[in-house]
């Protein structure tokens, strides 16, 4: 895509013909394609009637509007705040590029969902598996469709659709955005701009059909993820460990560097931005401004909290320092784990949750340490660990006391519906790691995944983007 | 103002009594003179009578009131968020300076709008041209005010008038706050703050009450402009030009040497921050929890989603590395174009509205930096031109399908609209650019508005404020 | 607690056990102690039964929900708003210890006050003192609790109980946080962590049930504290001046080296999240989406914006310069200030009393700057100060119109309710300090507050996190 552009815009290199690795020549063209494509669907996107809004208007609770038009916003401030998060913890020469790299997730992915990503996660479903690419494309006619799901309109909302859409768009941002942390350092920026699309398509999307879709296949095996537990940690973390396996270790992996991060202060900013974007993650997926939200948020809080509060008691009982990273990494780990159970299970359990999560991911970055895999940022311990503990326990601690659209866990007797939990998140790891997998590999067929050994001792910052910070 | 107390300051130098352009001497009075006039309005605020709340509640929507709180809190946080956008691109010694000449106006806009802005804007109006700035001089009386706006309450709100007003005063800070990047790295702060102050006066608030008063001029003839691509963005845009046309270059520039941007990341911050915060700008602006606030919210995301990517695309389509500092320029480009369009444009039609404004605000800005027009972080080109163009494409693409209460635009047949919008458009140009370059001479003449130039190589952190990064 | 893990983490520092200022040697059990108490809190947490939601949903505004799930999330967000606000002042080898420091009160706290802490403060009340500490024991039984307060429901709310308990964990939350002000630079990390949570217990949970508890003593006293001025800012400012009496001060404090700040940046952007978040805590303390929570939107924004521009301004006038770190300050003490009134005052009345609370405070960091005691970020003369100048102030200018719930104040003719506010006000002075003191004696005396000499020198960040800026 942009790898001629990135080759001949640095003044000092020689413009000679790329060379991809499978041996054409890249022209012009390659480098102009991302603009034409772009023009092309702005210039399509003209062409859309526009239709009047959906009349029936007492459909609607504004409250409800408010309450989603706030967790859609604060959903999006999330990626800012992912790209701090992870920015801050890399080493110097890399911040921007990481950064950018998850930022750019705001603008590939709202493009990308308006386009057909909303219609293939909720446009009418082929067989449970996929929804139809046009039901909404273009998101045409979507202010004027009633507020439902499903073809039978099992799911009815009491807010537009069209706002539904955005609430949803704002997961499908963050999502590929998380991603980055295990790829980081050593990714060309192109490939991974392509591999953002493509995972959003074929991964995502699905995921979210099935989980979320009435018409959705674990939806109807009774699995239950409130907030994207499968949909959005389960589907990260096993697409970063097949980046990180895919795209080899870094060299200072290989000569077993630690990486001293760049800027402690902005992994806090991050986390601060995260937790506070992440009650609208969990808290609006309730849709509605109820108790049920008000038991999300509750819960939302109290795991992390005590996740954070676990990852540096448990090192402190190591013989390790306490410290600010610890935290805040324990305290996104608690907010992942808690994602899928968060509007199922009591507070006193999300307690339980937040610890367990916190000391699993905890065990799981040591251990890893030691091997030749290298996530970058542990995303697969931190994220995908995280979404599996919070999956397992949401299996365990469901209450329909807590949530009468939910079921009851184990802890209460629901043998079944855990065991089909179990089933649901087998299925989400084992598609969304192989096919992540043969994506990257395609990507890497195409193009070299990796940026040169000489780019990657300069830093992406610089190789890429001629920037630094 | 603070000239003389700015140069005693620092105690390295000698307390000569300051000479101003006009051959005036300074005196102690003229340090004193802002803490005067603030402490007589702090005095004069206590004698102004309280009076009970409007009894009319059933008038207000609750849903509403919370929608509209939150909006002008995220309209708020758009300054500080401006103030990382700017400072992370000047140089390292004005990073400081920079930011506080626009984080300083949430102080001064917010208690210039409480004494006579929102009077000057919404007060009974005089032929359509200006508010009377007694009818809500202190606020006094705003709360008990029926939530009605114009003489014969041409417009009723649903939310205290008084919430109205706050909603209102975050876009009076933020307007001055743009331009503050024009005049960047050689402006004195106490000529900047007197410019703001006046401009607030003498451009913002009539603009404010044309466009947005039921008996202002623009209103009347029909212009459309949702969430200030007037107001906001044109103002700011065509007082940056003339700041940077009085201001003449910067040393740097007139050299020729480029300026490394200070900080990218917090470009990054500023632009996360800017595109939550826009959301309570544009949603905010329909005044409603309602789905027009909806769709509001998703052509606002849209375009600028599409713009970022155009920006850097359209780059890399010239041979220049996709950058970080690109797509957060082009973000914020596609946030600016789509602030008149958002709440009557489709949301397909919104893809095109950023990508459109991207592109020509990308070859603006690289076509005056071959000028030597030294508009310091490109706002004319951003603000004055993606305002301009959001402005037109109202024109072009507004429907009354969207929104009732606006028009049909070029597109769908409205060739009459169209022409109304392009002259309030050339009014607004014509104006705030000749008003401000007068403003700006006008403060010249008193006192220099450039600081010396022993200062302006220092760098304006230490040698204004003694701070650095 | 972390004593001996903190000491050990360092491989350069050999093992060797550690004693007490007591004499009693530390074992491993000390360093395993924090994460074996919060593993039984989790484990403990499991066994509490889930209850079903309050069935009366009738009692619920919807629109009320959206807004206070808002202003907890605001409220949380002032946190890392605080840390950053104070980040940037330190010296750059004490910013992340800075930070951490008020960062994990997020996690302590919101475990504390599921576990007991939202109990103690407002459970059944014993004679007005103190709440039962298992009222609401790991908030078991909250989501089914009617929505109302004190023993014959004297206080009827129209959200969840749940919702009141989150939205009052975030004050619990940043109370403590702001101590840290006072004792950085210099206060072991472990011993800090204790004070944070034996203050929550004996300091903070006390004063919110005099103050909020239907049954509190000064709640019956008729004292008026809209959102904390006393409750918040007088018994963090007080507790933070005994702090730095007992930890003596810095070293450098001694020599009179005056410390760089760090990172100014850091102190725009935390005033920017506090500005922000102080929306949900003032105008939150409506506890509605009504024309009251407006009201106290608008004077806190107003408070704040006149005492930022009262510091810089009165600098101005005084010879020094105008700094982007004052502005900062003066609009956080505006901001404290006005937190008592925010809902009783008009917005007239608030311009004076940010104001003065500005002057007031300035003098008084400068004037302690020339004494011996250390309070390094002058959290004394700016929260407790602005806290207690608040108080008066809404004695003075509180009016019944405004809020009928409240009283008029000695402006308006009401001299018994002034004098009962300065009695409350100086209960809460005498309580917060005295106990403080009590706590950090208390503390010194099981192990030394202060890091070791060589460890100050080197700076907390590497002696007590092994992390750097």
């Amino acid at each position: 895509m942009l790898e001629y552009a990135e080759e001949i815009a640095s003044p000092s290199r020689k413009r000679e013909p790329i060379v991809s690795a499978r041996g054409h020549e890249h022209s012009g063209l390659a480098a102009a394609m991302p603009f034409l494509v772009l023009g092309a669907i702005a210039i399509v996107g003209i062409f859309i009637p526009v239709v009047a809004d959906f009349s029936g208007q007492p459909a609607y609770q504004t409250a409800d509007i408010v309450w989603m038009l706030i967790a859609s916003a604060l959903v999006l401030l999330m990626t800012p705040g992912l790209s701090f998060f992870y920015g801050g913890m890399v080493s110097k020469k890399n911040v921007i590029s990481t950064m950018l790299q998850s930022f750019i997730a705001t603008g590939l992915m709202s493009v990308l969902w308006v386009v057909c990503g909303f219609s293939l996660a909720f446009g009418t479903s082929w067989h449970g598996l996929i929804g139809n690419p046009l039901s909404y494309a273009f998101f045409h006619g979507i202010n004027g469709h009633a507020p439902t799901l499903g073809v039978n309109g099992q799911i009815v909302l009491t807010i537009p659709l069209l706002l539904y859409a955005l609430f949803q768009m704002k997961f499908a941002i963050i999502t590929p955005a998380l991603v980055v942390g295990a790829t980081a350092e050593r990714i060309r920026f192109t490939a991974y701009v392509l591999f953002m699309i493509l995972f959003s398509l074929f991964v995502y999307a699905p995921l979210a059909h099935w989980a979320w879709h009435p018409d959705g296949i674990l939806y109807k095996l009774g699995v239950l993820d409130f907030a994207g537990g499968t949909v959005v940690h389960i589907s990260a973390g096993c697409a970063a460990l097949a980046g990180a396996l895919v795209l080899k270790p870094r060299k200072v992996h290989q000569y077993g560097e630690p990486t001293k991060p760049a800027r402690i202060t902005y992994v806090l900013l991050g986390t601060g931005l995260l937790w506070f974007g992440w009650f609208g993650f969990n808290a609006g997926s309730a849709l509605t401004a109820s108790s049920l939200a008000v038991s999300a948020f509750a819960t939302t809080n109290t795991a992390s909290a005590a996740a954070g509060l676990a990852w540096i008691f448990f090192d402190a009982m190591r013989g390790r320092k306490p410290s600010a990273l610890g935290f805040c990494i324990g305290a996104v780990v608690g907010l992942v784990a808690i994602t899928p159970a968060a509007g199922y299970v009591g507070i006193p359990q999300s307690i339980f949750i937040g610890f367990a999560a916190a000391v699993i991911s905890n065990l799981a970055v040591h251990w890893k340490s030691k091997t030749s895999i290298d996530d970058t940022l542990d995303v697969f311990p931190c994220h995908g660990l995280g979404g599996i503990v919070g999956m397992i326990l949401t299996g365990v601690f469901a209450s329909k006391k807590i949530n009468p659209a939910g079921n009851d866990g184990l802890w209460y007797g629901g043998t079944s519906f855990f065991l089909h939990q179990l089933l649901g998140m087998c299925i989400a790891v084992v598609y969304a790691f192989c096919v992540s997998w043969l994506l990257f590999k395609l990507i890497n067929w195409i193009y070299p995944l990796r940026v040169k050994e000489e780019d990657e001792e300069v830093g992406l910052d610089i190789s890429q983007h001629d920037e630094s910070l």
